[in-house]
Protein backbone atom coordinates (compact mmCIF):
# COMPACT_ATOMS: atom_id res chain seq x y z
CA UNK A 1 0.00 0.00 0.00
CA UNK A 2 1.48 3.58 -0.67
CA UNK A 3 2.45 5.90 2.28
CA UNK A 4 1.40 9.12 2.19
CA UNK A 5 3.91 11.89 2.49
CA UNK A 6 2.82 15.63 2.56
CA UNK A 7 5.65 17.19 4.84
CA UNK A 8 8.36 19.32 2.99
CA UNK A 9 10.73 18.44 5.33
CA UNK A 10 10.46 14.50 5.57
CA UNK A 11 14.14 13.26 5.02
CA UNK A 12 12.94 11.01 1.83
CA UNK A 13 11.69 13.90 0.06
CA UNK A 14 14.87 16.33 1.15
CA UNK A 15 17.24 13.37 -0.06
CA UNK A 16 15.35 12.81 -3.44
CA UNK A 17 15.08 16.67 -4.25
CA UNK A 18 19.27 16.17 -3.50
CA UNK A 19 19.24 14.11 -6.64
CA UNK A 20 19.60 16.87 -8.80
CA UNK A 21 22.70 17.71 -7.89
CA UNK A 22 25.86 15.66 -9.66
CA UNK A 23 27.28 14.98 -6.23
CA UNK A 24 24.43 13.37 -4.21
CA UNK A 25 23.81 10.98 -7.06
CA UNK A 26 27.05 9.80 -7.09
CA UNK A 27 27.17 9.19 -3.42
CA UNK A 28 24.29 7.89 -3.43
CA UNK A 29 24.30 5.50 -6.55
CA UNK A 30 20.63 7.08 -7.39
CA UNK A 31 18.77 9.09 -9.99
CA UNK A 32 15.54 10.38 -10.70
CA UNK A 33 13.40 9.58 -13.94
CA UNK A 34 9.79 11.99 -14.52
CA UNK A 35 6.60 11.19 -16.36
CA UNK A 36 4.35 8.17 -16.23
CA UNK A 37 5.37 7.72 -19.67
CA UNK A 38 9.04 7.38 -19.33
CA UNK A 39 8.24 5.38 -15.51
CA UNK A 40 6.38 3.00 -17.82
CA UNK A 41 9.38 2.42 -20.83
CA UNK A 42 11.56 1.76 -17.88
CA UNK A 43 9.13 -0.56 -16.29
CA UNK A 44 9.13 -2.51 -19.84
CA UNK A 45 12.69 -2.34 -20.00
CA UNK A 46 12.78 -4.06 -16.83
CA UNK A 47 13.91 -1.46 -14.86
CA UNK A 48 11.96 -0.57 -11.59
CA UNK A 49 12.09 2.58 -8.87
CA UNK A 50 13.25 2.04 -5.33
CA UNK A 51 10.75 5.00 -4.61
CA UNK A 52 7.94 6.29 -6.71
CA UNK A 53 6.26 9.65 -5.84
CA UNK A 54 2.72 9.86 -7.14
CA UNK A 55 0.20 12.69 -6.34
CA UNK A 56 -2.85 11.75 -4.85
CA UNK A 57 -5.52 11.30 -7.31
CA UNK A 58 -3.49 10.79 -10.12
CA UNK A 59 -5.42 7.51 -11.72
CA UNK A 60 -4.06 5.40 -14.52
CA UNK A 61 -3.89 2.11 -15.51
CA UNK A 62 0.20 2.30 -15.95
CA UNK A 63 0.39 3.77 -12.74
CA UNK A 64 -1.43 1.08 -11.02
CA UNK A 65 1.12 -1.66 -13.06
CA UNK A 66 4.08 0.69 -11.61
CA UNK A 67 2.70 0.50 -7.96
CA UNK A 68 2.07 -2.81 -8.21
CA UNK A 69 5.54 -3.88 -9.51
CA UNK A 70 7.64 -1.21 -7.39
CA UNK A 71 6.06 -2.65 -4.04
CA UNK A 72 6.52 -6.54 -5.22
CA UNK A 73 10.18 -5.67 -6.36
CA UNK A 74 10.55 -4.29 -3.06
CA UNK A 75 10.16 -0.52 -3.59
CA UNK A 76 8.33 1.92 -2.02
CA UNK A 77 5.33 3.73 -3.32
CA UNK A 78 4.61 6.94 -1.68
CA UNK A 79 1.73 8.97 -2.38
CA UNK A 80 2.05 12.52 -2.15
CA UNK A 81 1.09 16.38 -3.16
CA UNK A 82 1.15 18.37 -6.64
CA UNK A 83 3.75 20.88 -4.05
CA UNK A 84 6.06 18.35 -3.04
CA UNK A 85 6.07 17.35 -7.10
CA UNK A 86 7.21 20.37 -7.46
CA UNK A 87 9.96 20.80 -4.96
CA UNK A 88 11.25 17.43 -6.06
CA UNK A 89 11.59 18.13 -10.31
CA UNK A 90 11.85 21.61 -9.91
CA UNK A 91 9.69 22.33 -12.37
CA UNK A 92 6.64 24.54 -12.71
CA UNK A 93 4.72 22.07 -13.88
CA UNK A 94 5.96 18.51 -12.60
CA UNK A 95 4.66 15.42 -13.57
CA UNK A 96 2.35 13.36 -11.27
CA UNK A 97 4.82 10.21 -11.49
CA UNK A 98 8.46 10.53 -10.42
CA UNK A 99 10.92 7.41 -9.82
CA UNK A 100 13.66 7.20 -7.95
CA UNK A 101 16.55 4.96 -9.66
CA UNK A 102 19.34 2.93 -9.14
CA UNK A 103 21.95 3.96 -11.56
CA UNK A 104 23.10 1.97 -14.26
CA UNK A 105 26.68 0.64 -14.09
CA UNK A 106 28.40 2.20 -16.89
CA UNK A 107 31.27 0.15 -17.30
CA UNK A 108 32.34 -0.76 -20.56
CA UNK A 109 33.14 -4.03 -19.83
CA UNK A 110 29.08 -4.69 -19.91
CA UNK A 111 28.81 -3.65 -23.56
CA UNK A 112 28.51 -7.00 -25.48
CA UNK A 113 28.99 -5.79 -28.66
CA UNK A 114 27.93 -8.74 -30.74
CA UNK A 115 24.24 -7.92 -29.19
CA UNK A 116 23.77 -4.70 -31.48
CA UNK A 117 24.58 -4.43 -35.26
CA UNK A 118 25.31 -0.77 -34.50
CA UNK A 119 26.90 1.26 -31.44
CA UNK A 120 27.53 5.31 -30.93
CA UNK A 121 30.17 6.62 -29.22
CA UNK A 122 30.39 10.29 -28.14
CA UNK A 123 33.52 11.91 -27.26
CA UNK A 124 33.51 14.83 -25.00
CA UNK A 125 29.76 15.51 -25.26
CA UNK A 126 28.73 18.47 -23.42
CA UNK A 127 24.61 19.31 -23.85
CA UNK A 128 22.11 16.70 -21.93
CA UNK A 129 19.84 17.44 -24.55
CA UNK A 130 22.24 16.22 -27.16
CA UNK A 131 22.42 13.51 -25.22
CA UNK A 132 19.19 12.74 -24.68
CA UNK A 133 18.17 13.00 -28.57
CA UNK A 134 21.32 10.65 -29.30
CA UNK A 135 19.91 7.84 -26.88
CA UNK A 136 16.45 8.47 -28.99
CA UNK A 137 18.17 8.24 -32.49
CA UNK A 138 19.97 5.01 -30.97
CA UNK A 139 16.87 3.59 -30.13
CA UNK A 140 15.07 4.37 -33.35
CA UNK A 141 18.05 2.90 -35.23
CA UNK A 142 18.58 -0.28 -33.67
CA UNK A 143 21.76 0.53 -31.62
CA UNK A 144 22.58 -1.27 -29.05
CA UNK A 145 23.95 1.97 -27.25
CA UNK A 146 25.64 4.90 -26.56
CA UNK A 147 29.54 4.45 -25.42
CA UNK A 148 30.67 8.16 -23.55
CA UNK A 149 34.43 9.03 -24.35
CA UNK A 150 36.25 11.13 -21.56
CA UNK A 151 34.43 13.98 -19.90
CA UNK A 152 30.66 14.29 -20.94
CA UNK A 153 27.33 15.32 -19.58
CA UNK A 154 26.16 13.37 -16.65
CA UNK A 155 23.70 10.71 -18.21
CA UNK A 156 21.83 10.51 -15.25
CA UNK A 157 20.99 14.18 -14.31
CA UNK A 158 17.43 15.22 -14.49
CA UNK A 159 17.97 17.42 -18.22
CA UNK A 160 19.72 14.57 -20.02
CA UNK A 161 17.02 11.55 -18.52
CA UNK A 162 14.32 14.09 -19.66
CA UNK A 163 15.53 14.81 -23.16
CA UNK A 164 16.45 10.83 -23.56
CA UNK A 165 12.54 10.40 -22.97
CA UNK A 166 12.48 6.68 -21.75
CA UNK A 167 15.38 5.64 -23.80
CA UNK A 168 17.70 5.59 -21.43
CA UNK A 169 16.50 2.75 -20.12
CA UNK A 170 16.13 0.90 -22.99
CA UNK A 171 19.82 1.48 -24.96
CA UNK A 172 22.41 0.17 -22.69
CA UNK A 173 25.22 3.09 -21.72
CA UNK A 174 28.97 3.12 -20.71
CA UNK A 175 31.62 5.56 -19.81
CA UNK A 176 35.31 5.24 -20.84
CA UNK A 177 38.29 7.15 -21.33
CA UNK A 178 39.66 6.75 -25.23
CA UNK A 179 42.35 4.91 -24.20
CA UNK A 180 40.12 2.10 -22.17
CA UNK A 181 38.08 2.26 -25.24
CA UNK A 182 40.64 1.95 -27.92
CA UNK A 183 41.40 -1.32 -25.85
CA UNK A 184 38.27 -2.44 -25.60
CA UNK A 185 37.46 -1.96 -29.34
CA UNK A 186 40.63 -3.68 -30.67
CA UNK A 187 39.83 -6.61 -28.66
CA UNK A 188 37.41 -7.37 -30.78
CA UNK A 189 35.29 -6.63 -34.44
CA UNK A 190 34.47 -3.48 -35.18
CA UNK A 191 34.68 -0.77 -37.63
CA UNK A 192 35.02 2.87 -35.96
CA UNK A 193 34.07 4.96 -38.18
CA UNK A 194 34.76 9.11 -37.37
CA UNK A 195 32.88 12.26 -39.05
CA UNK A 196 34.80 15.31 -39.50
CA UNK A 197 35.30 18.22 -41.21
CA UNK A 198 38.27 18.19 -42.78
CA UNK A 199 37.43 13.72 -44.42
CA UNK A 200 37.58 13.71 -47.80
CA UNK A 201 35.69 10.66 -48.08
CA UNK A 202 31.75 10.91 -48.73
CA UNK A 203 29.70 9.56 -45.88
CA UNK A 204 27.58 7.35 -48.67
CA UNK A 205 30.53 5.72 -50.54
CA UNK A 206 32.18 3.05 -48.11
CA UNK A 207 30.23 -0.01 -47.08
CA UNK A 208 29.60 -0.11 -43.47
CA UNK A 209 29.90 -3.68 -41.81
CA UNK A 210 28.52 -4.51 -38.07
CA UNK A 211 29.33 -4.71 -35.45
CA UNK A 212 29.88 -0.73 -37.00
CA UNK A 213 30.75 1.96 -34.09
CA UNK A 214 29.57 5.69 -35.02
CA UNK A 215 31.93 8.17 -33.47
CA UNK A 216 30.89 11.83 -32.59
CA UNK A 217 33.22 14.29 -31.02
CA UNK A 218 32.05 17.41 -28.99
CA UNK A 219 29.88 20.14 -29.67
CA UNK A 220 32.51 22.85 -30.33
CA UNK A 221 35.94 21.17 -31.55
CA UNK A 222 34.92 17.67 -33.13
CA UNK A 223 37.03 15.38 -32.26
CA UNK A 224 40.46 15.36 -31.45
CA UNK A 225 43.11 14.55 -34.32
CA UNK A 226 44.66 11.59 -32.51
CA UNK A 227 40.88 10.01 -32.38
CA UNK A 228 40.86 10.77 -36.17
CA UNK A 229 43.60 8.92 -36.84
CA UNK A 230 42.31 5.48 -34.67
CA UNK A 231 39.27 5.68 -37.11
CA UNK A 232 39.01 2.82 -39.64
CA UNK A 233 36.68 5.29 -41.99
CA UNK A 234 36.71 9.12 -41.75
CA UNK A 235 34.04 10.56 -43.62
CA UNK A 236 32.17 13.98 -44.50
CA UNK A 237 28.40 14.77 -45.32
CA UNK A 238 27.72 17.38 -47.64
CA UNK A 239 27.60 20.73 -46.38
CA UNK A 240 26.81 23.12 -48.94
CA UNK A 241 25.98 26.25 -47.15
CA UNK A 242 28.16 28.98 -45.01
CA UNK A 243 27.79 26.56 -41.86
CA UNK A 244 31.09 24.40 -41.10
CA UNK A 245 29.25 22.06 -38.96
CA UNK A 246 26.18 20.03 -38.25
CA UNK A 247 24.75 19.95 -34.92
CA UNK A 248 26.48 16.78 -33.30
CA UNK A 249 23.25 14.98 -32.68
CA UNK A 250 21.88 15.68 -36.05
CA UNK A 251 25.58 14.51 -37.17
CA UNK A 252 25.03 11.34 -35.58
CA UNK A 253 21.42 10.55 -36.46
CA UNK A 254 21.98 11.33 -40.72
CA UNK A 255 25.59 8.74 -40.35
CA UNK A 256 23.25 6.04 -38.27
CA UNK A 257 20.84 6.15 -40.96
CA UNK A 258 22.85 5.91 -43.21
CA UNK A 259 24.77 2.68 -42.26
CA UNK A 260 21.31 1.30 -41.35
CA UNK A 261 19.68 2.60 -44.87
CA UNK A 262 22.78 0.53 -46.53
CA UNK A 263 21.78 -2.62 -44.46
CA UNK A 264 18.56 -2.19 -45.18
CA UNK A 265 19.29 -2.48 -49.02
CA UNK A 266 21.26 -5.67 -48.61
CA UNK A 267 18.47 -7.43 -46.42
CA UNK B 1 35.09 56.45 -33.86
CA UNK B 2 33.39 54.16 -30.98
CA UNK B 3 31.65 55.48 -28.27
CA UNK B 4 32.45 54.48 -24.67
CA UNK B 5 29.70 53.64 -22.24
CA UNK B 6 30.33 51.96 -18.80
CA UNK B 7 27.34 53.16 -16.90
CA UNK B 8 24.25 50.57 -16.61
CA UNK B 9 22.09 53.35 -16.66
CA UNK B 10 22.46 54.45 -19.79
CA UNK B 11 19.09 54.15 -21.64
CA UNK B 12 20.79 52.16 -24.72
CA UNK B 13 22.12 49.50 -22.07
CA UNK B 14 18.50 49.38 -20.84
CA UNK B 15 17.16 48.94 -24.01
CA UNK B 16 19.14 46.70 -25.48
CA UNK B 17 18.70 44.13 -22.08
CA UNK B 18 15.07 44.69 -22.57
CA UNK B 19 15.29 42.97 -25.87
CA UNK B 20 15.51 39.76 -24.31
CA UNK B 21 11.87 39.87 -23.63
CA UNK B 22 9.48 39.41 -26.74
CA UNK B 23 7.13 42.05 -26.23
CA UNK B 24 10.06 44.93 -26.17
CA UNK B 25 11.64 42.47 -29.73
CA UNK B 26 7.95 43.45 -31.34
CA UNK B 27 7.90 46.60 -30.24
CA UNK B 28 11.45 48.22 -31.87
CA UNK B 29 11.90 45.74 -34.40
CA UNK B 30 15.15 44.87 -32.71
CA UNK B 31 17.04 41.85 -32.02
CA UNK B 32 20.19 41.03 -30.19
CA UNK B 33 22.73 38.28 -31.65
CA UNK B 34 26.20 37.82 -29.65
CA UNK B 35 29.53 36.78 -30.44
CA UNK B 36 32.11 37.73 -33.09
CA UNK B 37 31.93 34.62 -35.23
CA UNK B 38 28.21 34.78 -35.54
CA UNK B 39 27.84 38.79 -36.21
CA UNK B 40 30.81 37.86 -38.91
CA UNK B 41 28.80 35.52 -40.25
CA UNK B 42 25.82 38.18 -40.46
CA UNK B 43 28.25 40.59 -42.05
CA UNK B 44 29.71 38.37 -44.60
CA UNK B 45 25.63 37.75 -45.17
CA UNK B 46 24.75 41.35 -45.71
CA UNK B 47 23.69 41.93 -42.32
CA UNK B 48 25.37 44.94 -40.11
CA UNK B 49 23.68 45.94 -36.13
CA UNK B 50 22.18 49.07 -36.08
CA UNK B 51 24.53 48.72 -32.81
CA UNK B 52 27.39 46.97 -32.04
CA UNK B 53 28.93 46.35 -28.42
CA UNK B 54 32.16 45.31 -28.11
CA UNK B 55 34.01 44.48 -24.52
CA UNK B 56 36.93 47.07 -24.04
CA UNK B 57 40.43 45.46 -25.11
CA UNK B 58 38.79 43.32 -27.17
CA UNK B 59 41.15 42.92 -30.41
CA UNK B 60 40.88 41.22 -33.43
CA UNK B 61 41.13 42.11 -37.06
CA UNK B 62 37.20 40.46 -38.02
CA UNK B 63 35.96 43.14 -35.19
CA UNK B 64 37.65 45.90 -36.62
CA UNK B 65 36.17 44.99 -40.10
CA UNK B 66 32.65 45.18 -37.75
CA UNK B 67 33.09 48.45 -36.71
CA UNK B 68 34.28 49.72 -39.44
CA UNK B 69 31.67 47.89 -41.70
CA UNK B 70 28.60 49.01 -38.70
CA UNK B 71 30.03 52.41 -38.65
CA UNK B 72 30.16 53.14 -42.64
CA UNK B 73 26.11 51.90 -42.88
CA UNK B 74 25.50 54.53 -40.01
CA UNK B 75 24.72 52.37 -37.02
CA UNK B 76 26.90 52.84 -33.72
CA UNK B 77 29.75 51.22 -32.29
CA UNK B 78 29.67 51.09 -28.38
CA UNK B 79 33.06 50.12 -26.47
CA UNK B 80 31.74 48.96 -23.25
CA UNK B 81 33.20 46.57 -20.30
CA UNK B 82 32.35 43.09 -19.26
CA UNK B 83 29.59 44.30 -16.79
CA UNK B 84 27.73 45.36 -19.21
CA UNK B 85 28.07 42.74 -21.40
CA UNK B 86 27.04 40.19 -18.55
CA UNK B 87 23.84 42.56 -18.05
CA UNK B 88 23.43 42.72 -21.64
CA UNK B 89 23.18 39.21 -22.38
CA UNK B 90 22.33 37.39 -19.10
CA UNK B 91 25.34 34.82 -19.48
CA UNK B 92 27.74 34.37 -16.64
CA UNK B 93 30.76 34.26 -19.62
CA UNK B 94 29.26 36.47 -21.93
CA UNK B 95 31.00 36.84 -26.01
CA UNK B 96 33.06 40.20 -25.74
CA UNK B 97 31.00 41.01 -28.96
CA UNK B 98 27.38 41.62 -29.44
CA UNK B 99 25.31 43.49 -31.77
CA UNK B 100 21.92 44.67 -32.36
CA UNK B 101 20.11 43.65 -35.46
CA UNK B 102 16.60 45.08 -37.40
CA UNK B 103 14.41 41.85 -37.23
CA UNK B 104 13.79 40.44 -40.91
CA UNK B 105 10.58 41.09 -42.43
CA UNK B 106 9.01 37.52 -42.01
CA UNK B 107 6.08 37.27 -44.89
CA UNK B 108 6.06 34.47 -46.95
CA UNK B 109 5.33 36.88 -50.12
CA UNK B 110 9.40 37.51 -49.91
CA UNK B 111 10.26 33.89 -49.76
CA UNK B 112 11.57 32.83 -54.14
CA UNK B 113 10.72 29.36 -53.76
CA UNK B 114 12.83 29.03 -57.57
CA UNK B 115 15.99 30.02 -55.55
CA UNK B 116 16.32 27.07 -53.67
CA UNK B 117 15.26 23.42 -54.76
CA UNK B 118 14.86 22.70 -50.97
CA UNK B 119 12.96 24.17 -48.24
CA UNK B 120 12.04 23.25 -44.71
CA UNK B 121 8.51 24.04 -43.05
CA UNK B 122 8.47 23.56 -39.40
CA UNK B 123 4.91 23.27 -37.58
CA UNK B 124 4.36 24.88 -34.25
CA UNK B 125 7.91 24.40 -33.23
CA UNK B 126 8.42 24.96 -29.97
CA UNK B 127 11.78 24.62 -28.81
CA UNK B 128 14.70 27.19 -29.85
CA UNK B 129 16.94 24.89 -29.77
CA UNK B 130 15.19 22.90 -32.28
CA UNK B 131 14.74 25.73 -34.36
CA UNK B 132 18.85 26.56 -34.27
CA UNK B 133 19.40 22.98 -35.32
CA UNK B 134 16.84 22.74 -38.36
CA UNK B 135 18.28 26.20 -39.33
CA UNK B 136 21.79 25.09 -39.33
CA UNK B 137 21.22 22.10 -40.87
CA UNK B 138 19.16 23.78 -43.59
CA UNK B 139 21.96 26.18 -44.24
CA UNK B 140 24.19 22.54 -44.57
CA UNK B 141 21.93 20.74 -47.17
CA UNK B 142 21.46 24.08 -48.97
CA UNK B 143 17.77 24.63 -48.48
CA UNK B 144 16.23 28.15 -49.18
CA UNK B 145 15.04 28.71 -46.09
CA UNK B 146 12.78 28.28 -43.00
CA UNK B 147 9.20 28.07 -43.08
CA UNK B 148 7.68 28.56 -39.65
CA UNK B 149 3.90 27.98 -39.45
CA UNK B 150 1.41 28.12 -36.44
CA UNK B 151 2.62 29.22 -33.41
CA UNK B 152 5.99 28.80 -32.95
CA UNK B 153 9.13 29.93 -30.86
CA UNK B 154 10.35 33.34 -31.73
CA UNK B 155 13.24 33.23 -34.19
CA UNK B 156 14.69 36.43 -32.56
CA UNK B 157 14.73 34.73 -29.28
CA UNK B 158 18.25 35.26 -27.50
CA UNK B 159 18.26 31.07 -27.14
CA UNK B 160 17.25 30.81 -30.95
CA UNK B 161 20.24 32.97 -32.18
CA UNK B 162 22.16 31.59 -30.41
CA UNK B 163 21.48 27.92 -31.45
CA UNK B 164 21.32 29.05 -35.06
CA UNK B 165 24.91 29.67 -34.81
CA UNK B 166 24.95 32.33 -37.65
CA UNK B 167 22.49 30.58 -40.02
CA UNK B 168 19.70 33.04 -38.73
CA UNK B 169 21.49 35.27 -41.30
CA UNK B 170 22.11 33.43 -43.98
CA UNK B 171 18.91 31.02 -44.34
CA UNK B 172 15.70 32.99 -45.00
CA UNK B 173 13.11 32.95 -42.82
CA UNK B 174 9.09 33.17 -43.04
CA UNK B 175 6.28 32.93 -40.96
CA UNK B 176 2.71 32.09 -41.66
CA UNK B 177 -0.61 30.78 -40.67
CA UNK B 178 -1.41 27.39 -42.47
CA UNK B 179 -4.26 28.22 -44.74
CA UNK B 180 -1.47 31.00 -46.31
CA UNK B 181 0.93 28.69 -46.72
CA UNK B 182 -1.07 25.85 -48.61
CA UNK B 183 -2.50 29.34 -50.71
CA UNK B 184 0.92 30.17 -51.11
CA UNK B 185 2.63 26.49 -51.98
CA UNK B 186 -0.07 25.84 -54.48
CA UNK B 187 -0.03 28.93 -56.91
CA UNK B 188 3.29 27.34 -57.77
CA UNK B 189 5.33 24.32 -58.17
CA UNK B 190 6.05 22.23 -54.89
CA UNK B 191 6.21 18.99 -53.48
CA UNK B 192 4.94 18.59 -49.77
CA UNK B 193 7.14 16.17 -47.94
CA UNK B 194 5.65 15.21 -44.47
CA UNK B 195 6.89 12.75 -42.29
CA UNK B 196 4.93 10.86 -40.30
CA UNK B 197 4.91 7.98 -37.59
CA UNK B 198 1.27 6.74 -39.63
CA UNK B 199 2.47 7.10 -42.97
CA UNK B 200 3.41 3.38 -44.65
CA UNK B 201 5.50 4.99 -47.60
CA UNK B 202 9.02 4.25 -46.60
CA UNK B 203 11.28 7.27 -46.73
CA UNK B 204 13.33 6.29 -49.31
CA UNK B 205 11.25 5.47 -51.65
CA UNK B 206 9.65 8.46 -53.38
CA UNK B 207 11.56 10.06 -56.27
CA UNK B 208 11.78 13.72 -54.70
CA UNK B 209 11.60 16.56 -57.23
CA UNK B 210 12.61 20.29 -56.63
CA UNK B 211 11.13 22.42 -55.22
CA UNK B 212 10.41 20.03 -52.34
CA UNK B 213 9.18 21.15 -49.12
CA UNK B 214 9.75 19.45 -46.08
CA UNK B 215 7.31 19.42 -42.99
CA UNK B 216 8.25 18.42 -39.68
CA UNK B 217 5.26 18.38 -36.78
CA UNK B 218 5.33 20.07 -33.32
CA UNK B 219 7.51 18.20 -31.16
CA UNK B 220 5.20 16.63 -28.57
CA UNK B 221 1.93 16.05 -31.23
CA UNK B 222 3.66 15.81 -35.04
CA UNK B 223 1.40 17.07 -38.15
CA UNK B 224 -2.38 17.39 -37.30
CA UNK B 225 -3.94 14.77 -39.77
CA UNK B 226 -5.55 17.75 -41.55
CA UNK B 227 -1.93 18.74 -42.73
CA UNK B 228 -1.05 15.75 -43.27
CA UNK B 229 -3.53 15.68 -45.81
CA UNK B 230 -2.56 18.11 -47.85
CA UNK B 231 0.98 16.01 -47.94
CA UNK B 232 1.84 15.58 -51.57
CA UNK B 233 3.75 12.74 -50.29
CA UNK B 234 3.99 11.11 -46.52
CA UNK B 235 6.78 9.12 -45.46
CA UNK B 236 8.08 7.69 -42.61
CA UNK B 237 11.48 6.66 -41.26
CA UNK B 238 12.40 3.24 -39.93
CA UNK B 239 12.42 3.07 -36.53
CA UNK B 240 13.31 -0.39 -34.51
CA UNK B 241 13.10 0.62 -31.40
CA UNK B 242 10.96 1.19 -28.66
CA UNK B 243 10.45 4.68 -28.96
CA UNK B 244 7.51 6.12 -31.39
CA UNK B 245 9.30 9.49 -32.31
CA UNK B 246 12.79 11.04 -33.65
CA UNK B 247 13.43 14.29 -32.31
CA UNK B 248 11.76 16.80 -34.39
CA UNK B 249 15.52 18.83 -35.63
CA UNK B 250 16.58 15.30 -36.21
CA UNK B 251 13.70 13.49 -38.38
CA UNK B 252 14.22 16.86 -40.51
CA UNK B 253 17.66 16.59 -40.79
CA UNK B 254 17.19 12.66 -42.18
CA UNK B 255 15.11 13.66 -44.42
CA UNK B 256 16.79 16.31 -45.83
CA UNK B 257 19.46 14.39 -46.69
CA UNK B 258 17.80 11.94 -48.14
CA UNK B 259 16.16 14.25 -50.36
CA UNK B 260 19.44 15.42 -51.31
CA UNK B 261 21.61 12.57 -51.57
CA UNK B 262 18.87 11.35 -54.18
CA UNK B 263 19.74 14.66 -56.29
CA UNK B 264 23.59 13.56 -55.86
CA UNK B 265 22.86 10.59 -57.40
CA UNK B 266 21.57 12.25 -60.30
CA UNK B 267 24.11 15.18 -60.88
Amino acid sequence: MPRPITAFSNPLVKDTRALRDKKHRRETGLFMAEGLRILTEAREAGHLPVTLFFGAGTRHPLLDALIADTEAAHGEAIETNADILHKLSGKDNPQTVLGVYRAFDLSLERIDRAAAPLWIVAQALRDPGNLGTILRTGDAVGAGGLILIDECVDPFSVEAVRATMGALFTQKIAQARWPDFVAWLRAGPGQLIGTSLKATLDYQEPAYAPPAFVLVGNEAQGLPEAYEAECDLLVKMPMVGKADSLNAAVATAVMAYEVINQWRRKA
